[in-house]
């Protein structure tokens, strides 16, 4: 067996200031679960290692603060999958800077690539995702699709597939994906036991997507 | 209206370590996509100050470290909704004292409680689901109802209500119940409308429980 035909066990996260919580805490809680049984390992990258404000900023209210483990600089080479979140500072260039560079320059050394939500509109600005199916967050179908105008967005999908790049459409939609990329890496009956501990009921059809009806709202 | 009649703003979470993290950042992500049509707050508690690690502990590679806004001994006297997740650190009892003490003290000043997962488990021990209705997570649920003898747990049960205690079953149950929460204090049409942002497909039945089964396993 090859080393690359070993399921991946090393994963990354990118946190920028205003990522969407549920976006990094459904696969991280997923992964976390599935870790019990066979050990992965999850480093949290950001610009600097000063603790990342989600969703809304703390100043308004709502936001959770989050600590990074590794700076972008200074991230492990050896990140096999790396997941991108979305939210509301996807929508912010200069934090999302950062992140971008991080993700175009470590791309071609990764097995996987996951976004979740605008996860994917970040990812498109880097240009990674031209002439690639992917989908992302369907309230913000319009905007997240000018991202990228080389993508080949699909409206309707939970998540899609395309090489080793997994896209999924809005926040708990990253749970659904992990579950199905679980599946394919670990196998199905991993995934649904990680379904079963954390009680969640799978959506494992992709293409099932009853929110593609909110993208022109 | 009196004042106890307005819907609450203003929220708690208790963080100890080995929290689960789905538990917390289901309800608080909601919360905060609610909370961009009606300002509420979020204040994210524990024993000291410093970032509390999630789930399985750093050390074994999966954890992530959230920092607390409060102290349990300086927290906001106006907290009208706390909320009580569960993880694995529900069984450490030293993990978890301060958080009970703290729940103990504060809860006849609350207009809610909820609880996620395990979390039951640390109310049940500190006496106060005596005499209530309530569930827990379905995998941990013969140790979790150990925790409390005197408590009505209810085996099938996707959230349960008794009085202004909230229970729900494991880690994502605590979105459906959250949800639920929000349709009957926001009104349905938020409840629906923060489901629809979040591409999350309710479960709004409260008794439908496929997960029950694994409560003998």
């Amino acid at each position: 067996m090859s080393a690359d035909s070993k399921p991946p066990t090393k994963y990354g996260v990118v946190l920028f200031p205003g990522f969407q919580s549920l976006g990094v805490f459904g696969p991280c809680d997923l992964l976390a679960t599935h870790s019990r049984f066979n050990a992965l390992s999850i480093v949290m990258l950001s610009s600097t290692l000063d603790p990342v404000p989600s969703n809304l900023l703390p100043a308004d209210g709502c936001g959770q603060r989050v600590v990074p483990t590794h700076t972008f600089d200074n991230a492990p080479d050896d990140i096999e999958v790396l997941i991108v979140p979305g939210g509301p500072g996807t929508r912010d260039d200069d934090a999302i800077a950062p992140a971008m560079a991080y993700v175009k320059k470590v791309f071609p050394k990764l097995r996987y690539l996951l976004t979740v939500c605008t996860g994917s509109a970040l990812v498109a600005k880097t240009g990674l995702l031209d002439g690639k199916r992917a989908t992302t967050n369907k309230k913000s179908f319009k905007w997240a699709t000018c991202q990228g105008l080389e993508v080949n967005w699909v409206l309707e999908a939970r998540w899609v597939t395309d090489g080793n790049i997994w896209t999924s459409s809005g926040i708990s939609a990253g749970i659904d994906m992990t579950l199905a990329f679980m599946a394919a890496v670990y196998g199905e009956g991993a995934a649904q036991s990680v379904a079963d501990h954390s009680e969640y009921r799978r959506d494992t059809d992709a293409g099932d997507d009853p929110f593609a009806q909110f993208a022109g709202a």
